[in-house]
C-alpha cells in the first residue's frame, strides 16, 4: 500500500522530488553549513509563502467561519503547568540502549524494522516479490546490510504481522518482552539492546537568572488555551459551545527524528480547542451541513483484529453507528477532511484512524488521526482527540481556579448531600501556602467518601486524606478545620466542566503531503517536475515573463507587476536570460499556475498571454481582461476552461516555446 | 518628557488603560492560574488579530514591495552557531547580587534608579515640582519606600544628570565603579550589592536523547538568515543587494522583566537582512523616493555631550552631513518611520537615537533604534543596525562556507601577491578533523603575514601559526604541507563579502505602544475609553447590532456577517441584551472603528445605519451602498467625510443611542 504515485499516477521518485524541493528552497536543513541538526528545517521563500498560505486558508476556514477565540500563548511553560497535565510524567517515548556501541533506539520502531527484516527475508526464501519500502518517518533504521532469505513458519509470519498491525498500541514493558521473545538484535551489533525505558520528549530550560524555576517549551499548544478558559468563557459573554485557537510552533525532543519534515523537533501546529457541554450528548448545531460526506474510516477493532482495510461511510452514517462517538467529534472529522481537499490534499490518499487503547495520549479518551497517504506511508497528519473534562479538571485540582461553566437553571433543584465546610480563620494559618492545595482537595472528595470521613471526624475527632504533592502526600485534618454535614440546598446554578474536543493540525506534514500529492512530471521528461498546486496555496500565483531585456519592456513589467499587488496578488518577475522555456520549467517546479507574457506585440497592441502552468495552454487578450482573468482565477470563481472559453486562445507562440522547452 | 499623554492629549491614565486592556482580553498575564510567570504574556482574542494585522502590513510594506526573501528558521540553535556569532561570549547584562538578601539587581537600572531618586529629593529639598515618572521598562525597581528629600551640590546634581543621560554606554567595570564612586545601596536592604558580573541572557537547553547537544533559544532571527546566505543569492539568481526577511519567536532570559509587554522573555520579532556590496558606500537605488522625509533624530555625539534634544531633518539632508551614515541605512530609517505611521502610531511620539560605542550590541558598527514615547519614557522599538560584513565572516571562517558574492569583472585585473599553497594530500591525514580550521586561518593570514611566514617556512623548514580551538591554539606546518610563493595572477572574478543593513522589530513593543497612542476617553467620562486604531490594524473591523432580539433579526445578521466575510472584512456580531449604547461603548473598547444596527427600520425599507466609532456620527442607506461605504473605509480609499457627503446622515436614531449610552 505505500508505494506512492504522483498526482498522475506515475511512481513516485522520492529522490528527484526532493532535490527538486532543495533546489527551489521550499526547505532546506537548518545550520547546514555547520553539518545540519537532525530534525531542524528551515524554510525558504517558496516553502515560507506556502506555509502562510496554508495558514491563511485554515484561519478562514476554521477560526473565521466558526468566530473561534485565536489566542496567542508562550512556547516557555513552567514545569508546574506541565506537571498537572501530566506531561513531566508520561509525554515520553520508549528508547533502548545498545550496549555494545552506545546506540539510542527507538523502542517500537526498532521492533518494527527487525520484524519487517525478518518477514522480507521469509518472502525472499519463498521466492515472492519483495516491495521495496521507502524510508518510514516513524522509525530509525540501522541499514541492515542485507536481509537474510530465511522461510518462516506460517504460524510464526501471522504472529509477526498481528504484531505489526498493532505496533503502535505496546507500552515499554510490552515491548520490551517482544524484544526478548523474538530474540530481536540491533543489526548494527548483533546483540540484543537493553530493556525500554522512557524517555521524556520535552525540551527543559530554566527560566529567570537563579535557575531556579524549571520550564519546558511546550509540546502541544493546547495547554495556554486550557489555562486561559476562564477568560476566554467570559470574553464570550459566559455563552456555550465555543472554540478557541491557536497557531504556534510546539517542539518535541525526538529520540531519532528521520524523513524530512514529517519529524522534526520543532514545528508550526495549528489547535483547535472546542468546549462542550457533556450533558449535551456532545451534540453539534451544523452537524446537519456536513452528515453526507463520506469519509474513509479505520477504526480500533479493525486494527485489533490485525487488518487495516478501511470502510467508506458517511460521517452521519458513522456517528449513527457509535463508530464515531458524537456529533462534535464527527462534525470536525468531517471539517478537517474539507479543509484538506480545498488546499489540495488528494482525497484517495486521506484516512481517519482511531487511536487503539495503549496508544492513546495520557488526557486522550478517544482520538481519530487524519492520515495522509506518502511515500513514507500512512502518516498522521491531523489529530482529532475527545480530552474530555481531564486537562480543565486537574488544572483547577491543581491552582483553585475555577474553570467551569455556571448555568442558571431555568428551575431550581433541591438537593440533599454531604458538604464539607471549612474554618477558614483557623484553616489558613495552619495549612499556609499549601492551604488552597487542601481545600481542593477536600473539595473534589465524592459523596461517598465525605459520608464516610463525616463519621470518621464525629469518632476520632480528626481525619486524613490524601493530598498528592503536599508534605507526603497526607494530610491530617481535625474537626475544629472542617465540618462534613448533610444539608438541603437550593441550586439555582448548574456548574460544570466542559469537555474538549481538539482538532490538531501539524502544518509541516501537511505542507510535505501536499507537495507529494501535486508533485508530477512532464509525459516524456521525468527530470520536468510540475507542483500543481491549486492557486490559493501557490506560493507565488503570477509569473512575469518579459520575452527580451530591451528597456521598452520595463515599463510593462513593473506596471503590471504594481497592479498585481495592489489587488493582492503575488507575481515574481523573471528577466533573466533564460529561454522563455526554461523560465517556465523553473516556476512549473515553483508551483506557479499562471505564466504572463510580454512578447514583442504587446509593445504594438498591449495585449498580453496568460498561459496555465499544467495544460501549457494560453489565452491572450489585453491587459485589463488578463488581470480580471488572473484574479478570478486566483479567487476561484473560474476555471481556465472559462477563461478558455472567453478569451481568444493564444497557438502561435506557444509553438515557439514548446520549441524553446525541448 | 515622559508625561504620557492620550491621542486627545489628556494625561494618560495608565491603571485605566491597563485594566481595560486587560479586560478586554488584549493581553493577559501567561500561566496567571498558576501565579504567572514575570516577563511572559499571552495575547487573546483582540491582541491576537492586532498582531496579525500588524504583520501582515508589514509584511506588504517591506517583503512584498521589495521583494525580500522571507524565511522561516527554527529558535532552537545550536550552541556552536551561538558561539561563532559572539552570543555565547557577550548577549548577556550585568546583574549585582545583594549579599544580604540574595536580590538580583540589574546593574545599569539600578545605578540609574538610585541616582535618580537622589535627584528627585535633591528637587523636593529645593521645594521643586516633582514629575511622578511612570514605571520604566528598562528597570527593576525596588520601590524606595520614599524618597529623602537631601539638598545636593549643584555640580553633584550636574554630574548625576550627565551619567544618566549616557546610562546605556557604561560596561560592567564601569557601572561597578560608578555603584563604589556614588556609594549606592539597594532601598530594599540598605547594603551595597556585590560588583556586577555578566549574565549571558539566553536559554540553554539539550537537543537529542544522549544530551550531548547544547543548544539555545535564539535571540534574534537574524543567525538563520545570514547562515542560509549562499542559497539565498543562488535563489536570487546571484544578484545584489537583495534583502531576506523573517518574522518569528525570539527569546531572552532577561534578569528582570517589567513593563508589561514592553520586556518579555518570548517574543514576537520582525527582522529584515539587506545584504549590500560595500564597495558601493551603500547607496540605495530608491533612497530618493524617501529623501524629503522629516525624521526626528538623536544622534551619538548630542548624548555624549549629556544633552536630550532631538534636530528635525530630511533624511535626505543627514545622509548628506553624514549624520545617518549610508543611503542605505537612511532608506530603512525613513521606510520604518513610514510603516510606523501607516499603522497609526503618533508621529509627534516617534525619535530616532543612535547608539553610543559601547551601548552597540557585539556585531554592529553603527546603529539607530526608533523609540517610541510611551508612559515608561522613550522606548526602543524597532532596531537598525549596520552589522558590516561581521556575522558573514565568522560564519565563513568558522564553517569554511564561502558566504561570499562572485561578481564577474568587466576588465580582468593582474595582480601580484603572496600565495599560500597547500598539499591537501598529506594535510588532511596530519590534522584530521581540525583540517578545515587549520586550513581556514591559513587563508585568513593577511599579505604581510604570508610574506614574513614565507621567510620562516625557507629558513627553518617549518612555520608556527595561530589556529584557535585546535590544540594549545598554535599549530605547526611544516614546509611538506604548505608552500608560500609570490604570484601573479589574473583576476576575473571580484569577490566580496557582503555588508548587512538589520532593521528589526520587536512587535510586542509596537503593538503595545501603539495601544497607548490610540486610546483616549470620552470628553465627560473618563471611564469610557476608545482606542481609534485606523481600520486597517482594528482586530474587528465591524460591529454588528442588531437592536431587538426578534427572531425577524437573526436573517438580516446572518446576511451581512456572511457578506462581509466574503469580502475578507472580519465582524462580530452583538445580540446580547445590553442597550445598544452599551454594547457601542464595549466595542470603543476594542477599537472596532465601524458599528452597523439592525433597527425596526431595517425590517421594513432593509437601509441599516452605520456609525463610525470616534465621531459616533451616523449615516444610513440600503444595504449595497453601506457595505460599499465600509469596504472603501476598511481598504482606506475613502475617508468618513467622504461617506458622509455621499450617504445620508442619519440622525434620528442618534439621539435614542446617546440617551441609552448615558
Amino acid at each position: 500500500t505505500s508505494t506512492a504515485t504522483t498526482l498522475k499516477g506515475q511512481p513516485l521518485d522520492k529522490g528527484a522530488l526532493e532535490s527538486m524541493l532543495r533546489r527551489r528552497m521550499f526547505f532546506a536543513p537548518s545550520f547546514d553549513i555547520y553539518g545540519g541538526v537532525a530534525g531542524l528545517y528551515d524554510y525558504g521563500p517558496p516553502g515560507c509563502a506556502l506555509q502562510a498560505n496554508i495558514i491563511d486558508i485554515w484561519r478562514k476556514h476554521f477560526v473565521l467561519e466558526e468566530d473561534m477565540l485565536e489566542l496567542d500563548c508562550t512556547a516557555l511553560t513552567p514545569h508546574d503547568v506541565l506537571k498537572t497535565s501530566g506531561h513531566v510524567d508520561k509525554f515520553a517515548d520508549w528508547m533502548c540502549k545498545d550496549p555494545k556501541n552506545g546506540d539510542i533506539l527507538r523502542a517500537d520502531h526498532f521492533v518494527e524494522d527487525v520484524l519487517e527484516a525478518r518477514l522480507k527475508g521469509d518472502k525472499e526464501a519463498r521466492g515472492q516479490k519483495v516491495e521495496e519500502k521507502e524510508e518510514d518517518p516513524k522509525r530509525k533504521k540501522k541499514k541492515a546490510k542485507g536481509t537474510e532469505a530465511v522461510k518462516l513458519d506460517d504460524a510464526v509470519v501471522k504472529e509477526y504481522e498481528e504484531v505489526l498491525a498493532q505496533i503502535d498500541n505496546y507500552n515499554g514493558e510490552q515491548l520490551g518482552e517482544l524484544i526478548k521473545k523474538y530474540d530481536l538484535k540491533n543489526p548494527a551489533t548483533g546483540v540484543q539492546p537493553e530493556p525500554p525505558v522512557a524517555f521524556n520528549l520535552m525540551f527543559q530550560t530554566a527560566i529567570g537568572p537563579s535557575g531556579n524555576l524549571a520550564g519546558y517549551l511546550r509540546p502541544e499548544t493546547a495547554q495556554g488555551q486550557f489555562l486561559n478558559f476562564a477568560k476566554l468563557l467570559e470574553y464570550n459573554a459566559g455563552s456555550m459551545p465555543f472554540a478557541s485557537a491557536s497557531i504556534g510552533k510546539s517542539y518535541r525532543n525526538e529520540i531519532a527524528p528521520r524523513g524530512g519534515l514529517l519529524r522534526v523537533r520543532e514545528f508550526l501546529m495549528a489547535e483547535i480547542e472546542h468546549f462542550v457541554d457533556p450533558a449535551s450528548n456532545k451534540k453539534h448545531d451544523r452537524f446537519h451541513e456536513v452528515k453526507d460526506i463520506e469519509l474513509a474510516l479505520l477504526d480500533r477493532n479493525v486494527q485489533l483484529s490485525g487488518q487495516t482495510t478501511v470502510t467508506k461511510m458517511t460521517i452521519g452514517e458513522a456517528v449513527e453507528k457509535k463508530i464515531v462517538d458524537n456529533e462534535t467529534l464527527g462534525y470536525f472529522l468531517a471539517r478537517i477532511h474539507l479543509f484538506l481537499k480545498k488546499i489540495g490534499i488528494d482525497q484517495s490518499k486521506i484516512r481517519f484512524r482511531q487511536h487503539m487503547g495503549n496508544e492513546m495520549a495520557h488526557y486522550a479518551c478517544d482520538c481519530w488521526d487524519a492520515e495522509l497517504l506518502t511515500s513514507s506511508g500512512w502518516v498522521e497528519c491531523v489529530g482529532c482527540a475527545d480530552r474530555s473534562a481531564y486537562d480543565l479538571t486537574v488544572h483547577a485540582k491543581k491552582t483553585g481556579a475555577p474553570l467551569v461553566v455556571r448555568e442558571a437553571l431555568e428551575t431550581p433543584q433541591i438537593v440533599e448531600k454531604w458538604e464539607p465546610e471549612i474554618n477558614s480563620k483557623k484553616f489558613g494559618p495552619i495549612f499556609r501556602k499549601d492551604g488552597k492545595t487542601v481545600e481542593a482537595a477536600i473539595l473534589a472528595l465524592s459523596q461517598e467518601e465525605l459520608a464516610k470521613l463525616s463519621e470518621e471526624l464525629k469518632t476520632n475527632g480528626k481525619i486524613v486524606i490524601d493530598v498528592p504533592g503536599v508534605g507526603d502526600g497526607k494530610v491530617e485534618v481535625t474537626k475544629d478545620l472542617l465540618a462534613i454535614e448533610w444539608k438541603k440546598h437550593t441550586i439555582n446554578i448548574r456548574e460544570y466542566t466542559p469537555n474538549v474536543i481538539e482538532p490538531s493540525f501539524g502544518i509541516g506534514r501537511i505542507l510535505y503531503s501536499l507537495l507529494e500529492h501535486n508533485y508530477w512530471t512532464r509525459e516524456g521528461d521525468e527530470y520536468r517536475g510540475v507542483i500543481s498546486f491549486p492557486p490559493a496555496v501557490a506560493p507565488v500565483k503570477v509569473l512575469i515573463v518579459p520575452l527580451s531585456s530591451k528597456p521598452e519592456f520595463a515599463p510593462h513589467v513593473r506596471r503590471l507587476s504594481q497592479k498585481l499587488r495592489s489587488i493582492g496578488i503575488s507575481s515574481r518577475v523573471d528577466d533573466s536570460s533564460a529561454s522563455i522555456g526554461r523560465r517556465y520549467a523553473r516556476n512549473d517546479e515553483l508551483g506557479t499556475p499562471f505564466g504572463l507574457t510580454i512578447d514583442f506585440q504587446t509593445l504594438q497592441d498591449s495585449t498580453f498571454t496568460l498561459r496555465e502552468r499544467d495544460s501549457t495552454r494560453q489565452v491572450r487578450a489585453e491587459e485589463e481582461k488578463i488581470v480580471d482573468a488572473i484574479k478570478a482565477l486566483v479567487e476561484g470563481s473560474k476555471t481556465w476552461q472559462d477563461i478558455e472559453s472567453e478569451l481568444p486562445v493564444f497557438e502561435g507562440q506557444e509553438i515557439e516555446i514548446r520549441t524553446a522547452e525541448n
